[in-house]
């Protein structure tokens, strides 16, 4: 009974519709080259040596055993990394490069320490064993509350806290505490009726996608170096890796091959610049690629978290004044997504008093990544279960509520100005008039939840060029790696402009060197801002298509009109071409015509969802069972709707892991005890029904088409959803993620007390 | 003491320097990747299985043996080409088609017949000996004038001769005959003191590029075919593919490899349908490369002709008429370049009365291809041989003669407006003046020999991109394919218009969808075109950057110069950017800045050259051994003169091989004798001296640097110039090409007698 749902604003020829994507049967028959399918004659594979603990100083490291095995080509130590290497190396720069290879401290378990590069990769890893090295071990703590404790190890020996703007000379793993403040909030709570106030955990997730990272490179003899990754930006990777390697940009060409899923964790680069280092050192190609071990613990996962929130709401449910302390750990370097749940946490809502703590906190785990709406989740699970916990209190409808307290156009917020038009009425209304919402859930142990969620949305950096075949057809160059089908969706962009069905168009995604640049694949931006870059590029090929149609009628191009793709003069009917005939004459008509564009645009809009979930629980298994889930999301405008259902129905499903399995679990020296996806348990279609989307569309203003964005803010929602549903299910409230069986059932005892059964048996 | 000299007429920053070229280290290091470095999972591989008879009626083909051989995958014969398939496909389509694969009958050794694609060449290679082909041999001529003669195999039963320009119904090899004139020869003749009446032949001679043709294709299931070819044009080859796959263009996407090697000769599309339809076939990526005899035997070499040559003189030297009967043949199929060795022949030269009779002649040989100056090398081996023999009977210095028949601006000639500015005159006194012809040349059997050369060189269509990279380099893709340099002579042409160095440029080849379309590289056009997409590229990115510096600074842009890659406010001093400070400025200033232009430029500027050869016989052996040779040269403007030197010394030793020893041998049954480079003598470095020569800037002023281009015209004097150098050193006349040492020693005899040794010994 899923079913998708489009509340179209605006209808178009091409936008709003669902052809094929272009590299469909390239995914579905295995051609798409990955990074782990690149090849190239005498390649080297190389292999990382990590840390087995969680917090020790390298004493030394002797790679002679290493080097003297036959195949060994080459070994680098984070002593071999040019920012180690370079005396006046900037602060961030070496930051940079630490991430990459510890040279003095090992700061989790999994950090690298050595890399070997060797003719096979069953060498290169035989050799790994044979590299010495000396460790003394350090406390660690890999949970955010434990490495606040003054206790705890420092990571960083020259780190001194920033308390609210000013750098302290207190050492500690506490990096940054800074409050964003609004209105009065003593005032506000002396208004509330009702107040509520919990203390949340959640514990450190992955992204989780199937390609684990990758990166080749080749440092030719002229100095320039070639990488092919799979990656979310190929701009933004050359960035870091110039950064890492201390090179210009223009040294280095980032060739993106495909890439199988990121969700923002596929942004920074881990085996890159080691790839490249080894490929100078052995002048050959380089090839490296993690296992999903080396996925799990050593590249970023999200933060952890404690948040600590108190909300109050007056008698007619206005949400008066809400008070949060946000303590979101940053993995081994400061630069969690703290801020950002900060300033997402209430955005939903209007909320005149408002006072939030945040805390970035290192510990000894992998620095944390960007996984969708980087940090927002984490602060909606507390949120929305405290609103859940404020209509209870009421009585109230819990959307209801919402819908009382939501901010809408020229609403007030934290950090930022007042809201421009947005889609948050429209969400709760759609999930209030859903099927789903409007159907009366029966059935023992079964509850409905729901939850808003808030995205920013970025703009920023696009590029895409465009040049036209003489049968009609129109190649498109784009700097965005496609994810999750950007490349239909700019070509729709294109095609819309020209008159010209999507299949028409014939997208790429360029490297770094072919098309102008374009920031990442990231932000909910690509459709947005690369998708503006394609409008604006086909405008300039419609433009310089009148103008040949004018020159070979010998008119004036201000006569000359284009409407669906047909050229025609103003007054003469007989001087008409398609878009098809115009193409095929312009070889001998003044030459070919192609053009490229580059845009930054500003006008993002903010993305809004609202999650609907019915669950039922097994109070024997305490295993949570989603019957039904509806997400309600504007995206402004859907120009591909199947891969914006296709982006909420993922990002759904990755809510629902975070929600109710998924999360690291270390043991007290710091290990991962379950880096393998069948100890890492994430959803599978079999755990899951369908999940309904219906697509709200309240243009943006900021866009040619009216697109927000739409991969982030649906996983925002999802853990306050199941968390709301399970309560409503069976009357507990889980404030700490995830609500696996064993909590749930926990959490059923303590309520209930144990059953008979069980207590015979303790 | 050979030196190489650049009459420059213009001085510039970039352009006129030598930078290295780009991808110097690529091709000196191995690292480019040719068409045969071409590798894919699960790729297959193909072979040809070739007509063993160079004229047959092909009466069946079985190959359900090579079929039932393990690892074959799949066998095609000219039965599975779409062409042949096609009930109404056009005449050229089909002709297109049988070049690639004979269908019903097979016009020279070598034509394919069928491919077989098996899971290893070695496998292929076998099961072409189990394709079980029945012929009906039929008569074949392989020589010009043997296929001519009634008694000759018709090649086309369809064919008739255009005699002209009407279409007779006389079935001959003869597919057409035209006919060029100026003035009235006959009282032309009547002025003449000195007539000179000789005929000439030519031998077919291949343009030795060192890598052989290949072509690997997959013809996705989604019936996208991606091509990967060294191909001297990426959308000729495209477009050549499409024609004989029946596909539109945009289904074909055809990535350029580097390429060893082309000099016209990789223009047409040989292996590379096959593989594609092999690939739809099998659904495998098929990979396909000649052997050397496959490229002699199999690829188009140039004409072999026959020449009938009449001219005459004044007392004052003027050449008051000319009469001339060319004889090409085109291979199997119809289109020798005769009609370009026509207009060229006597380009030159101011003649008032010209009558030039042409024959376009089918044999069974490989249909011809370009080779540097298509046409035109034979025709002028004739015409300058008589001028020669025209100075020496008037007694008068060659050059001198040609000095005062030169053609100049405003010269009438034949089929074609009067000459624009050209710089034939001072080619010709270059030449006089160098230090060469200046140097008496001494001693026995040494002789001088001048000659010059005409070619038109072309514009037609090129596109680049470019884009602006944070630390103030720039990315330009471009859709020639490099054979000479031209990735440096096109980046130098952007760097100058933007006052960065040439080395700040990043040039890249792009595949058929990652740029505008552009015309293939030959015609020596693509310094001329290509470049002048790249110049007005840099033109857009120039006012680009002045709008955004003028935008930072808040000024009118009307206000912003740009000189030397440095922005600067007209008044105020302290408004001043490098290029690479506003460069790293784009990102946060406004968004990148990426440009891509189109272009189909006229006012192409064609190139004269004269060359000097000094050489010395061997009257006892024949050998001809080359001493001293200065080739002087308009390039209009020599945009990277080192470049503009090797395609000349290149040109000049093909030129050298083509006058000594190269030629197709071919015994009675038509089958090519020496197809091996040991048979086939190409000039070595051990046979040369280093060439000269001097680079005349006459500037084109079609072209926004003066730009004519370079690659073509100088192997048009070579043979005439030996020819003459012979005659200088030993006084025989030598009318047939190649002058090989059995050819001198034969020229020598006629003259002298048989020495005695060899009289006693026949």
């Amino acid at each position: 009974m899923a079913e998708n749902i489009v509340l179209s604003n605006t209808e178009y020829k091409v936008v709003g519709t669902r052809p094929i994507r272009h590299d469909g049967t390239d995914k579905v028959t295995g051609r798409a080259k990955y990074g782990g399918d690149f090849q190239s004659a005498g390649m080297l594979f190389a292999k990382v040596l990590r840390s087995p603990h969680a917090h020790a100083r390298i004493k030394s490291i002797d790679t002679s055993k290493a080097l003297a095995l036959p195949g060994v080509k080459a070994v680098i130590t984070g002593q071999d990394m040019p920012m180690v290497l370079k005396k006046d190396a900037d602060k961030a720069a070496k930051t940079a490069s630490e991430k990459v290879m510890a040279s003095a401290k090992a700061l989790y378990k999994g950090h690298a320490v050595a890399a070997v590069a060797a003719t096979s990769s069953f060498i290169a890893e035989a050799a790994l064993e044979l590299i010495d090295v000396r460790y003394e071990e350090l406390p660690s703590a890999t949970q955010v509350l434990d490495a606040m404790k003054d206790s705890a190890g420092l990571l960083h020996d020259d780190m001194t806290t920033n308390d609210l703007g000013e750098q302290t000379e207190k050492h500690s793993n506490v990096a940054t505490h800074f409050r964003y403040e609004m209105g009065d909030v003593k005032k506000g709570f002396a208004q509330a009726e009702v107040v509520v106030e919990r203390e949340f955990n959640t514990a450190t997730v992955h992204q989780g996608y199937i390609e684990p990272q990758n990166g080749s490179a080749l440092w030719n003899a002229d100095g320039q170096i070639t990488v092919w990754c799979s990656t979310q930006g190929a701009f933004t990777a050359r960035e870091a890796l110039a950064t890492v390697l201390d090179q210009p940009v223009s040294k280095i060409k980032v060739v993106p091959m495909e890439i199988g899923g990121g969700f923002g964790g596929k942004i920074p680069i881990y085996l890159e610049p080691l790839a490249a280092l080894l490929s100078k050192k052995t002048g050959a190609p380089v090839k490296m690629a993690m296992s999903r071990a080396e996925v799990f613990e050593s590249t970023g996962p999200t933060s952890g978290a404690n948040i600590k929130l108190k909300m109050g709401a007056d008698k007619s449910g206005r949400i008066v004044a809400a008070e949060a302390q946000l303590t979101y750990d940053a993995g081994a370097f400061p630069g969690s997504q703290v801020t950002m749940g900060a300033q997402c946490m209430f955005s939903p809502y209007y909320i005149e008093n408002l006072l939030v703590d945040g805390y970035d906190v290192v510990a000894n785990k992998p620095p944390v990544a960007a996984y969708r709406a980087p940090g927002a989740p984490i602060a909606a699970f507390a949120g929305e279960v405290v609103v859940d916990e404020i209509a209870e209190k009421l009585g109230m409808d819990p959307i209801e509520l919402r819908l009382l307290n939501a901010s809408k156009e020229g609403t007030e917020r934290l950090e930022a100005p007042p809201f421009p038009v947005i889609g948050n009425v429209e969400c709760l209304e759609a999930a209030r008039d859903s099927v789903q919402y409007k159907t009366k859930l029966t059935g023992k142990h079964r509850g409905r939840g729901v939850a808003s969620g808030f995205w920013f949305n970025i703009g920023l950096q696009s590029s895409a060029a465009i040049s036209v075949n003489a049968d009609g057809t129109i190649n498109l160059v784009e700097g965005s790696t496609d994810i999750g089908g950007s490349r239909v969706s700019l070509a729709m962009q294109a095609a819309e402009v020209l008159g010209i069905p999507a299949e028409d168009v014939r997208p790429s995604v360029a490297d770094t060197e072919s098309v102008g640049y374009t920031f990442l694949t990231g932000g909910s931006r690509t459709t947005f801002a690369t998708g503006w870059a394609a409008h604006n590029c086909a405008q300039d090929i419609r433009t310089k298509m009148i103008e040949r149609a004018a020159s070979i009628w010998d008119v004036s191009e201000n006569d000359v009109t284009m409407t669906d793709g047909v050229f025609q003069h103003k007054s003469d009917p007989d001087l008409k071409f398609t878009f098809k005939e115009l193409a095929s004459q312009l070889n001998r008509s003044g030459g070919p015509i192609s053009s490229q564009v580059s845009v930054d645009p500003r006008g993002a809009g903010s993305a809004f969802a609202t999650h609907v979930v019915d669950v039922e629980v097994d109070t024997d298994t305490g295993k949570v069972t989603v019957l039904n889930y509806t997400a309600v999301q504007d995206a402004g405008k859907a120009i591909h709707p199947s891969y914006v259902e296709g982006q909420i129905q993922g990002a759904v499903v990755q809510g629902i892991g975070w929600a109710l399995n998924e999360e690291y679990r270390f043991n007290d020296d710091g290990v991962m005890e379950n880096s393998t996806f069948l100890d890492y348990r994430m959803p599978t279609s079999l755990d899951l029904p369908m999940i309904s989307t219906v697509i709200v569309e309240v243009a943006n203003p900021g866009h040619p088409y009216g697109v927000r964005g739409v991969g982030e803010v649906p996983i925002v929602p999802p853990m306050a959803a199941m968390a709301n549903a399970i309560y409503d299910a069976v009357g507990v409230r889980l404030t700490d993620l995830p609500m696996s069986p064993a909590a749930v059932l926990e959490a059923l005892w303590a309520k209930d007390g144990e059953p008979a059964s069980l207590q015979a048996a303790d």
